[in-house]
């Protein structure tokens, strides 16, 4: 379980033809007495500055303000802030070592609710408090920070395999539609919904991808097609609104979303956005894939009404750049998220392979055969 | 023919109780060496400006940029253009005086080509030049500007009409979602789909309006917001991505927007994003109405596949007051309007009732019945 490598994860994405020109995500700088450095993805386009985190604190706040933001991104962000925000009860009694990796976890929990990365990261660390070796804190935290390059590595590989199973969707000369930023920059590297889009490029495929820009933090606009325009794959940006009528064109064959929790029924919670995406894909008769890694399930739900959505605040929509354009005397109404009923999600792409159709048994069974 | 009272069609507006405190949208100051007044839309909310054009390049320019726009308002502004551009040849020979008319009409038909409102004021008032007292282009000019009088109090009075004729969809204690702006500021006053809101509040009843803020232009988040909260109406804005989980939820009881264009069997041209909305809508079993003059049907065309969309420039869709947000080598698709299809429209209400269902026998009946 341990690592000898903590820049292991990171340099996976050096293995990528297709996005080795961006700056990385997320990677651990240093050994033990080591920190968090993040690309700041509130600064892209314009700017590409990272942002050094050394405490559970700035892994929070860095979550919250979408500093480093994508299901599976912030699940190894949460995995490495555990790591900060218990480093310094090393060596203190396990009773209270355990108590407080338990605190922080629950405290770096609270900082999205919607994403079930996240917290399937802080319990895969948190377990190790309960190991053979648990006597000595300062061995289990080490433990837990080599557990956490382990995730940020397996992060990479499968969201390469989840790349390398989706490829063949990728309509040959065709049109890609995509929502939010699914991407390199949401997780580790390649991402889950543009992993497709690198393992076709890689092939030599020609297709262009559209990207709904994503009101309001314009993900699609501003991470997407940066990412994208850096591989050199054909990007455009509208928005949310034309998407439907871009559909009725004919100038799409294939919409591939993230998510950012799957319920085991196989509603799936992303974006808001995606699910009127979703409609419109039903309407044209458009296939509608979400690729995800398997981290993004949640069993324990049965149908996506039980996912929590995050609200987030009225000036997000209102105002842009610094400058309002809501009228005053409005209010606003800003869901971060909605869910797509099952029925409407063609098939799910994840590491293990093409789930399709949609169904709990296909989603069950996933689970079974890997225990 | 002839109107006493140039100021007549602006009077209008303070008859409403519920739009009196806006700005007006357009108005004649003068007499026939007079200019047309229009408040700059593309200052609000910020700063309420007024813009005067004395030529027609001054109304192409305004209608282009979106200084004045909606359906109505760019018919009623166009009307007044087309007097401004002929102005200069009062008193030239009739046959230039005709020719000139008819030169102005087709410059001010390429300020935007979606909307026929724009082209039917133009029809309108050129069909002068045919008149009686044609052999005099003095008098013929002075039709001319009576008769973009009359046609600025008709759409006052038509819009009144529309919201008189739609109130009573409005849901008692529900919500109401609309897109765009289809407001007093679309129009000479009252608007369109907001109509139906202000008959309804001046009702004394209660509702909520739901406003997709409708990018790129931000018209909903700026110009509807801007008059329904003015007019002390409870308004709050979202980003159309989550207009389909708002209907889920259960809090829109009803869809209503504007309308650019309508094919004769029910077509419906309209900002882009209307289209995914009345598909969202059809899933929640929302009733989904258009508000529209008379005026706005083109029974030229047989379906809206003929309706000529406009497309616009890259840089509405990724510059945002001033700052670019779609990273460089991307591209950006902007058309302006899409096209929802007539079996996803409830009805339409115009001035001379609700049209329901729609059909294109019925649509031809309420032309047929008024010649």
């Amino acid at each position: 379980m341990t690592d000898p490598d903590p820049a292991a994860a990171a340099s996976e994405r050096s293995r990528s033809p297709t996005t080795n020109s961006l700056p990385r995500t997320l990677e651990w700088i240093g050994g033990s007495d080591g920190c968090l450095r993040l690309l700041d993805q509130t600064l892209l386009p314009d700017r590409v500055e990272m942002r050094d985190c050394s405490t559970a604190e700035d892994v929070w706040e860095a979550i919250r303000v979408l500093c480093v933001r994508g299901a599976p991104a912030i699940g190894v962000a949460a995995a490495y802030g555990l790591c900060l925000g218990t480093r310094p009860f090393r060596g203190k009694p396990t009773d209270a070592f355990s108590a407080k990796v338990a605190e922080v976890g629950e405290y770096l929990c609270s900082s999205r609710p919607t994403a079930v990365n996240l917290s399937w990261a802080v319990r895969r660390i948190s377990r190790l408090t309960l190991a053979e070796n648990a006597g000595d804190s300062g061995a289990v935290w080490e433990a837990m920070l080599s557990e956490s390059h382990a995730i940020a590595r397996e992060d990479a590989e499968t969201c390469r395999r989840i790349g390398e199973h989706g490829a063949r969707l990728i309509p040959e000369g065709g049109g890609v539609l995509t929502h939010c930023n699914a991407g390199a920059l949401a997780a580790v590297a390649h991402g889950t919904a543009l992993s497709l889009m690198y393992a076709a490029h890689a092939q030599l495929r020609r297709f262009r991808v559209f990207a709904n820009e994503t009101r309001p933090l314009l993900q699609g606009a501003r991470l997407t097609a940066f990412e994208l325009a850096a591989a050199g794959i054909d990007v455009t940006v509208l928005c949310e609104g034309a998407a439907a009528s871009l559909m009725r064109s004919g100038a799409i064959q294939l919409v591939v979303v993230g998510a950012d929790r799957i319920a085991a029924n196989g509603d799936v919670a992303n974006k808001v956005g995606t699910y009127p995406l979703a409609l419109a894909a039903q309407a044209h008769e458009i296939p509608f894939y979400v690729a995800a890694p398997r981290s993004t399930f949640d069993l324990s739900l049965p149908t996506g009404d039980q996912i929590p959505i995050e609200e987030r605040a009225d000036d997000e929509v209102s105002t842009i750049g610094g400058k309002r354009f809501v009228a005053a005397g409005a209010r606003c109404y800003n869901p971060a998220f909605d869910v797509t009923p099952a029925r409407l999600v063609t098939g799910i792409v994840t590491e293990s392979g093409i789930l399709e159709p949609v169904t709990p048994e296909k989603i069950a069974d996933i689970f079974a055969a890997r225990g």
